[in-house]
């Protein structure tokens, strides 16, 4: 494995209320001298839920996505708050932003958005056994909570308003994960 | 479908070498007004290349990404260049990331990454019937390209090192994409 590059200097070119950029200078391990900016990221990272309401049907959500300007078709996700465990989080934002919680909660993996220039990490949690509860959350308007079923998951990378890479990639791994689980235990 | 918001203003906030970003007031349809900010992106956008070595081989690339100060190992990416095409920049990042060129090219699907507070968007490519050709690009360090098979995509995504969510959604895509070709051929 190749050693990692050294940090010269890391140094804050911009802040405001949501992000923070830094210019960070790297020496790499040939010699050669490199000056990045990154987007620095919450410390707790974020939540990403794929909430099973059975086997098949998978609870998405459509709402307003600022950075693009229309609606999105994407996955319930959000900040974790300072103090608040992954698991936790997860459970918080489908009550919010689906109305259900989960008896189930369990950490598939962890994705990076763009490594090279963003220190973001989101967690995916797979809910499942979920009931009815609902909990206000700070969404300017009511989300619209659209079921799908995995087993029609070509049909849904279709539409025009489901883009987001995060979600696209969690619906794969927990549709894989549910389909070798079902054939372990058949 | 619900009406979008109105854009009430936007506003720079800051800008920096490589990012700007905006103050964004709405007014949703139901009256709330809110304020946004939001990571402006380049305008024409990035390409995400899934190069075929043969019908199981990707060529992944791992590199430093200081986002996350450490190597990641991903599918070749980059932003596309002012007049140039999405298939055009897509067969110059892998010349320049991977060593080899494409005869055969097509988008699959485009992406975003978070696109509440994100306006970028990466186009997904295909790449195959590939022949040895490089073009020098500006990384600053030689970037060691890694054949995997799709086949043992599960294994991959158990890699430390494999975590950026479009690199993952285009696999299982690309994946399912020439799985039902090759059936259809069959």
């Amino acid at each position: 494995m190749t050693q990692k590059p050294r940090i010269i200097s890391v140094q804050t070119v911009a802040r405001t209320r949501l992000f923070h950029i830094e210019a960070v200078v790297l020496e790499f391990s040939n010699g050669t001298v490199v000056s990045y900016e990154r987007l620095s990221a919450s410390p707790q990272g974020a939540v990403l839920v794929v909430p099973m309401l059975d086997e098949d049907t998978v609870l998405l959500i459509r709402e307003y996505a600022a950075g693009v300007h229309r609606y999105e078709l994407a996955l319930p996700k959000g900040l974790i708050e300072p103090q608040e465990g992954v698991l936790e989080a997860a459970n918080r934002e489908l009550m919010e932003e689906v109305g259900y919680a989960a008896r189930r909660l369990r950490q598939v993996t962890s994705f990076t958005l763009a490594p090279g220039y963003f220190g973001h990490v989101t967690h995916v949690v797979c809910a499942q056994d979920l009931y009815p509860q609902r909990r206000p959350g700070d969404e300017p308007e009511e989300i619209e909570v659209v079921p799908w079923r995995l087993s029609e998951l070509k049909k849904l990378l279709l539409q025009d308003d489901c883009t987001e890479a995060r979600s696209i990639a969690a619906l794969f791994m927990v549709r894989d994960m549910l389909r070798e689980e079902d054939a372990g235990n058949a």
